[in-house]
């Protein structure tokens, strides 16, 4: 008989309490956390904006337009990608990738001053532009 | 008149070549790292993959999608985002963000089980599908 066996049986059974609340509360914060990151995701706002610029002014909105990207994804947390890819064979054609947070999130860029900045610089750059509210196939995705 | 300035500028000299040195290997780190990161960035490969789904089999076609996005995105270190939506306005439309590290990602890609397995499996559910070669406006963008 191994009373060493026995003792840690024991200590086991004093243990087990606690750590059943300790499993208990882990599987409970992962569930809140998991709970709270899908409820964040679904808050998100997709959109596809698709512009097409003036060719004579594409090098100068091409730098307003980084500027304004680059700074709203640096200072607004909310901001979660601007995404802007022109096209190889249209390099006037635009598409940005946009995702904010949420509607606040969206309607605070809205009042930035960087925003305003770009908003006012390019106009009359931009020819048509096109809003396409989209739903994310995986709203977690990333760029590695 | 202060010894101990003296004593501090008597080491600050013997430690200067130490400390010139250190902040040139830093320039030059940092010179190397950008310079690759940006080298690196040069390489991706970035697309927009617009497809138009049949209605009747749509749902099937999002869950083959998802299961092969987040297979690739898991297991392959050069794909670095597959990020698809779908259109609020026209569920069957979507656009699929494609970021490959550099022309081997994409092509090893191409031969992966799980590719395989979403190209065949979703055939005929896909009408037209169009590729569309773009031109990242800030190529090290990410999504927080």
């Amino acid at each position: 008989m191994n009373t060493g066996h026995l003792i840690n049986n024991k200590r086991m059974k004093i243990k087990e309490p606690r750590q059943r609340s300790l499993i208990l509360i882990t599987i409970m914060l992962v569930f809140v956390f998991c709970g709270n990151a899908a409820a964040q995701e679904k808050k998100q706002i997709v959109r596809m904006v698709k512009l097409v610029i003036d060719s004579a002014q594409l090098e100068k909105y091409k730098v307003l337009l980084m500027e304004g990207i680059e700074t709203a994804v640096r200072v607004e947390p909310g901001v979660l990608t601007l995404y802007a890819v022109s096209e190889l064979n249209n390099p006037t054609h635009f598409t940005i990738l946009e995702i904010y947070a949420d509607a606040n999130a969206y309607n605070s860029h809205l009042n930035t001053s960087h925003f305003l900045k770009y908003k006012t610089g390019t106009k009359g750059m931009v020819k048509p532009l096109e809003l396409v509210e989209t739903v994310p196939l995986v709203p977690g995705m990333k760029i590695k």
